[in-house]
């Protein structure tokens, strides 16, 4: 997601006035701009120095608790969230505006989510558990060789704000990196202070002491990359934001790994067959994906290829959607001002605006027409993120013109093509042509709903994200938080369980190159 | 390893002088200090723009290419550098003074490196093929998903001084960037350029055009880390020029990875009883270890923890080991200087010096001594890589005032205890210790000799690595050149072979969660 594009942006929470700040994070309703809840109180230095000790000290503890265990924590987690979940949904709902549907949705995504962690450390091949007899007859000689993964130490978490359960406090950076045995401390949205300081209650109390922390406000945020413990961040925000952060985190004294998702333009392909056989119904998808939560997803499709003969039935599906307030002031007036600017160079034609309920911080769904060459003369500027229900539909008459423009887009989380039967190897010329652009290639389908599992990949080139290697959502996030250690010529009563003789843990393990399941 | 420690040190090239550098990479002969070969133009921006935007253009079809070609394409490579060895060996022992018995050897490894990684293509688990079904009921639902690792792009690599074939030109760097199916241009160090030159023709002979290319010079190494078509850099060498490089592939304004392999101070710790045990044998060892390859290695053991009762018998053994020329002047300087400063400072006593043959750039072996509580005092000082036969040994009386200040030592690549089967549970605490800092643990042995295996990792936290998720050396050092993508309810036709219905390139895969091995 794109909030923000000035490089002084450090993370979000200029959106709240100076004169407040001194106060504390305030939380808002954003149906009447109005505060909600009393202000939390901004983490100083010292707040975070204590916080990120405290997960220091629990690291060996967390990280030598055998997998088992974790998952069984990870798991009260999971139920002590599912049993607040009443409560959570309701101050979520007042903080943030996206309804009690999709909140009660997405908070048992989120505990979904610590479940299926659970589910992978139980399985066990997360480690990676390599074992290598010893062959003094090559060259080099081998020694008996034993690998796996093990936890860096305490991971910092910046929340987002646009998931104020799946990709906040208890949100997919924490589960994965609790998973992984790296204690967590977050740094909470100041768009929903209160909801976060309720759900980090109700994390906390479920985990041993140190485990989990939350700090709160801008500079709490930049203490917690440059504190010498933490070994690793993530962070799920807008493109400066996280751009400046990425920078912190690279040039500090013991510079870290920062895993970064930022902005994504998720571009989608409708093919002229597929465009023809039911214009009407195509067209209300696209509207439906673009609308879903006021637009406000990483991977809202914010950019359409599309004959021409389609672009009357978008701009009718655009015009009757309802838009509907945003999560915070700063990002509805960026909303308004980049889309007014849009319409304002003539680069892009506005050819539908939705309609906005009349309350606080509500936005209209516009869309925006360029045809293809227009759009190539002016890629950067066109492609650049208007978070919110926005779109362009750049129109196009040739298949191969498309193959010279779509390697050119900036990196981005996701890519669709729709296609009918008969042009699947035009499919397949467009799929090639978006790969390296993209992580995630969509067929005859929409970008926003990101599962859960064990294929998923919610990451891709920069700048949708600072590293390309890895993503946010999904079993193999768990990634991000560990690194290898091999024991050489090891007695096999100090090895983890993990690499001992005899295979105690049971899990799947690579042997002489072969991997065995157990 | 570490051979400098100015900041201003980009590359390694500055120990050519500039009245030189005009004229090209200018090779020397350690024994004699008298230049070897005729001058290699250095490469300037519009070569280095050349070679990249070749490998721009290869890395569609070299990527395409199914894994099983470019695993024999790998072998082809290494059979063409085994015919040459015998030239290679001459040219390389001409240039670095590290004999022939060594360099036969050592091209061998690095032939045996490609044949591994031809093994893991075939394997073909290094791609993760992770297929999922779909599932409406869960919360998110779950779509079609199938998820396997791509390569990057053009990777550029920065060869090593001190292993002209095995971290050089067609290294483990090369090996694996080209293994994944990234085109890859090298950076030629400047101590081997001739070595460089010659091995870089028989691999450009091997491969298809494009897929490999070669720069020399320091401006050079700059520009390929700058061009926008190279998506990650593999390096070895020195703290300070991996540093400079690595900032500057973190600050380009699409920041890349960057793996840097930098210094390493490879503790050994040595309990009580195995001290006692067979001082002799064990000082002969360490010494061993200490003066192979006059100490320019990565993994030197340049700091030994012992009983004080132990080190008279390690002066012993390093009184009498000879040391032999460096590899380049720069070095050689470095060394004789960092080591005479060390004395000076009087933080350490030097209690032995070995000898050097009487020619060129020879150093002799040297090894200080200092009691553990002075070495907590100034551990940073004592602690940096003197690159060469030099070691400091720690004199200590308990193992629990160790298990106070292992955890205190700078990231390293290894970490050793020596223990007798009584003091099996000291050695584990000992192992624990350290485990936080090291990436390989080893007993009873000595860190010189990395094998090349599944199970290896030869890497470690910062300063010894710039990313502690990564090895270079061993089948998973192919990770750090590879990226997912997720085809989300994609046409079977249009999946790639490894994530296609039927599974027919019968690699093992993982279906819901489950690995199964074909």
């Amino acid at each position: 997601m794109t909030e923000a594009r000035t490089t002084q942006d450090v993370q979000d929470t200029q959106d709240v006035p100076e004169t407040r700040r001194a106060r504390g994070v305030q939380g808002y309703n954003p149906r009447t701009g109005e505060p909600s809840g009393p202000p939390i109180p901004e983490s100083g230095d010292t707040d975070v120095d204590r916080v990120v000790t405290a997960a220091a000290a629990a690291f060996p503890t967390w990280s030598a608790l055998p997998a088992r265990d974790r998952a069984d924590a990870l798991e009260s987690v999971a139920d002590a969230l599912d049993a607040g979940s009443e409560a959570l949904v309701t101050l979520a709902d007042t903080e943030t505006a996206l309804g009690r549907p999709r909140l009660t949705t997405e908070l048992k995504r989120t505990t979904n989510q610590l479940r299926l962690f659970a589910e992978v450390l139980r399985e066990g091949s997360w480690v990676e558990a390599t074992l290598d007899t010893a062959n003094p007859d090559i060259i080099p000689p081998r020694p008996v060789l034993r690998r796996m993964l093990r936890p860096l130490g305490p991971v910092g978490v910046f929340a987002a704000s646009n998931f104020p359960f799946a990709f906040s406090i208890a949100g997919g950076d924490t589960a994965s990196a609790l998973a992984a045995g790296c204690p967590v401390v977050v740094k909470a949205h100041p768009s929903h202070p209160g909801t976060s300081e309720a759900t980090a209650r109700i994390v906390e109390s479920a985990l041993p002491p140190g485990v989990f922390g939350v700090v709160h406000g801008q500079q709490a945020g930049v203490a917690l990359v440059n504190h010498p413990a933490v070994k690793a961040v993530g962070f799920t925000g807008s493109t400066a934001g996280g751009r400046a952060l990425f920078d912190l985190a690279s040039s500090r004294p013991e510079p870290i790994p920062f895993y970064g998702e930022l902005g994504s333009i998720n571009p989608a392909v409708v093919l002229p067959r597929a465009a023809a056989a039911r214009p009407e119904g195509f067209a209300a998808e696209f509207a439906g994906s673009l609308t879903l939560g006021v637009g406000q997803f990483c991977t809202n499709p914010g950019l359409l290829f599309a004959p021409e003969s389609l672009v009357p039935a978008l701009a009718a599906a655009v015009s009757g959607a309802v838009g509907g307030p945003m999560l915070n002031e700063r990002m509805c007036d960026a909303y308004r001002s980049g889309t007014e600017d849009l319409a304002a160079s003539g680069l892009a034609e506005l050819v539908a605006h939705g309609t906005a309920p009349a309350e606080g911080w509500s936005v209209e769904p516009k869309l925006y027409e360029v045809p293809l060459a227009g759009f190539a003369e002016n890629l950067a500027t066109l492609t650049e993120e208007h978070f919110g229900p926005a779109a362009v539909v750049v129109t196009y008459s040739s298949v191969d013109e498309l193959l010279d423009v779509l390697p050119k887009l900036p990196g981005t989380l996701t890519g669709a093509v729709h296609a009918a039967e008969a042009e699947l190897d035009d499919a397949g010329r467009v799929a090639e042509a978006l790969r390296p652009v993209v992580g995630r290639l969509i067929f005859n389908g929409w970008p926003t709903g990101v599962a859960v599992a064990w294929g998923m990949h919610h990451g891709g080139p920069w700048p949708s994200t600072t590293n390309a290697l890895h993503t946010s959502v999904g079993a193999t996030s768990i990634r991000r938080w560990v690194g290898p250690v091999t024991y050489q010529s090891w007695p096999d009563e100090l090895l983890p369980a993990e690499l001992r003789d005899g295979n105690p843990l049971g899990i799947p393990r690579r042997v002489d190159g072969v991997l065995a399941v157990h």
